[in-house]
């Protein structure tokens, strides 16, 4: 296989050399499977003739992007080829008169955030991983983040794709237009489809006017179910800010243990309210706000007035995640979802689920949109004995979820670690349609085989 | 057929009378075609019942909300049975503490927008008949409106949905959550397919929290295209209004015919401004804008303080098309979309092909987005001989977008009025790709025949 890719594309774009192949074997997530050479593709045309040639002989494909990804996706289960489009990383137009940019898929989701903000326009989506990851792997995971509360994920950013399809045909969904009912959602339809359906090899993504301002509140909270009521009062008083982001006692306890008792003021729930607009627009939403949240019985308010104040903050939630490494604990991250109101109940769960079993679990993420990252925190991961327990405290806690109406992924996506869930998450007739769109577009399963498809 | 379905649903479910099968026949577009049975569905059952019936004998169902479409996209082109979906119109839950609402897809737009301000949300897409079109027929366009330009068209706002299949399955795809990355984009696929891939008997919406204050600037301009720079100005200056409209000579001089003179200040272009956030935000914004205005060379600009003196606008808006009614044409209304920064080429071609066709063209619409309303003024269009230029006019406009990267419907639909330019428009890897999906999921072509995919 690997002399014929190499006659195809050449041999700077093939590799079966062992870190290669090492590298090429996992994302972020705990598992691991090498491919039997990887391909960096420089070109839409490498993609085509790759697809057309792993079509033709059934050799499983499984794009990669950045590689950081928290759920296997990108993991070549079936070995096979690993694409990388890493190589295909150029921002090919930035057309604020348009609103828009034409990206190629390894471009760094960064890179593009700060070239609009450049101009003064501005790229929302905003995954923690931001500085790493690439927009190719945003859009094959619909990725989210803190501000899709008010922007929204990034299938509401893309208005056209050029895809690579399973037997190496190029198509073009969408476009350059801002509205576009010219058929089917296709665009969107590849959009979060995991490497399943297509190979993006570029997008037009749209850009909106940047902010000319952004601030913040925090606050601690006696109880979590007070921080989680000031989020509902807060959304019920006509503000919708571009964050509210929400931690649990347990990783405030982590906090402190890492950073120092006095990193944080006093309380058993932490929260940030992130807004931004126009100047005025921010100065007098901000005391609006600290009154809604010192009604709300926060225990402490602290303002931070501009951007340096707020990437200060994001920076200490940041450390929330490496307290909880620094307990020597593997942390499962699942990022499930909840309907809003329902916040406080899976807490309460949470706590009740560490109770039972032992392990300690970790709540903090994105309150406004119901998407918590909840944390196994889980001793010798590695050891049978020890995964045991831990994968059934998992079952309990999508169980859960799956019975309170919630959602197994929010923003991270199925790939493998999500995949024992998924049939059950969607149901039979739901499931039913997945096959047969995937048997349409991809039939002989060449396309990141078995994922959450089987 | 009739007897059949009465056994399955009941008499007052089933009609065959002449003034139903009339008023079934036909939406807004100018194309009649008469069903031959129609259905008044009241649940998911009676739904399903209907598919499964009409799944097994091959009778072709069109799906119907209230009417209001300008394609013929409800039209039963094949006859069968139009399936009205118009008495499914509960709304039946209103759940802020969720951000969501939960309705039949029978109710109207504006009853859902009405319910959820009373307590203090906002279901933000606005199509220009919101009085009049439900929900259902939004989602099934993916409907738009002015204020898209901000908040996103319809699908921005599906969260889940319960769909039949062309066999009568009832599925149910997303969910209450405000994040869901399980599996496929399924909900922003159904949403948009113009009832060829399955049947949404009920739609679960996300509500957001209602901006506080919204107002308005107004301003004419010697030139169009001084008007349409200014839409740039104001975007590259961090400015993001809730709309942009903009109105081209031929429709404003329409508009001083049918309403006098002094209905309009001085210009050959007209351009709304709308604004929505916190009070003060819309207070310090106003003067802001007005300043980039005068800047741009406004010949007049007003100020619209309050929700009334803004509905005042809007209904001043809208009469510029019965102005353009009232002069007897039949309006040929094509909601084209191009690139933001062809907006002044549109109009020019525009004039061009009405001086070289002799048939009026009056272009106004939602500037922001690019989606600009082409409205032909036809003379007897049921005239053959009239008819014939017409359509070649139509094609010579939709040429034009094609060549210069723009969409042939931005809000409308494709339907029966757009068929004839839908593959041009996609191309043929994008057709095909349309047409496995729809193999996928109605082999037989049950759902909606003789529409896009033939």
């Amino acid at each position: 296989m690997q002399q014929e890719l190499i006659a195809l594309l050449g041999a700077d774009k093939v590799s079966v050399a062992t870190d290669d192949l090492a590298t090429h074997a996992i994302d972020k997530w705990n598992f691991a499977a090498s491919p039997e050479v990887v391909v960096f593709a420089e070109s839409t045309d490498d993609v085509s003739k790759v697809l057309a040639f792993a079509h033709q002989n059934k050799i499983p494909v499984t794009t990669r992007g950045a590689g950081i990804g928290y759920v296997g996706g990108a993991v070549p289960i079936q070995g096979g080829i690993v694409l990388s489009v890493a190589r295909m990383n150029q921002i090919l137009e930035l057309a604020p008169a348009d609103g828009l940019a034409v990206v190629q898929p390894g471009v760094i989701t960064k890179t593009l955030q700060d070239s609009a903000a450049e101009v003064g326009w501005y790229y929302p989506p905003d995954p923690a991983s931001l500085k790493e990851c690439s927009l190719g792997g945003n859009i094959a995971t619909n990725a989210g983040g803190p501000r899709c509360l008010k922007y929204g994920v990034t299938k509401n950013y893309v208005m056209g794709l050029e895809v690579v399809l399973a037997d190496g045909t190029i198509t073009r969904v969408g476009g350059r237009c801002h509205k576009n009912k010219t058929g089917f959602s296709l665009t969107e339809l590849f959009v979060g489809s995991e490497g399943l359906l297509g190979i993006v090899t570029e997008a037009t993504l749209r850009i909106i006017p940047h902010p000319q301002r952004r601030a913040m509140l925090t606050a601690t909270f006696a109880q979590f179910s007070e921080a989680a009521a000031a989020v509902q009062t807060i959304l019920n008083s006509g503000h919708l800010p571009s964050a509210l982001e929400i931690t649990d006692a347990f990783t405030l306890q982590a906090a402190r243990d890492y950073l120092g008792a006095d990193s944080l003021p006093a309380g058993e729930a932490h929260l940030i309210v992130e807004i931004d607009g126009r100047n005025s627009a921010v100065e007098a939403e901000l005391p609006e706000l600290e009154s809604l949240l010192s009604t709300a019985g926060a225990l402490s308010i602290e303002t931070h007035r501009d951007d340096a104040a707020c990437e200060a903050v994001w920076k200490l939630r940041r450390e929330f995640s490496y307290s909880l490494r620094a307990t020597g604990l593997t942390k499962l991250n699942e990022d499930i979802v909840v309907p809003r109101s329902k916040l406080v109940e899976l807490v309460e769960f949470a706590q009740e689920l560490a109770a039972n079993t032992g392990i300690p679990v970790a709540c903090f993420g994105h309150a406004g949109d119901g998407n918590i990252h909840v944390n196994l925190m889980v001793e010798d991961y590695d050891d049978p004995e020890k995964k045991k327990p831990a994968d059934a405290a998992l079952d309990q806690l999508f169980n859960w979820i799956l019975a309170n109406r919630g959602a197994i992924t929010g923003e991270h996506g199925v790939g493998l670690a999500k995949k024992r869930w998924f049939q059950q998450a969607v149901g039979e007739a739901n499931f039913s349609v997945h096959q047969a769109i995937k048997n349409a577009l991809d039939v002989d399963a060449v396309l990141n085989p078995g994922k959450f498809l089987g």
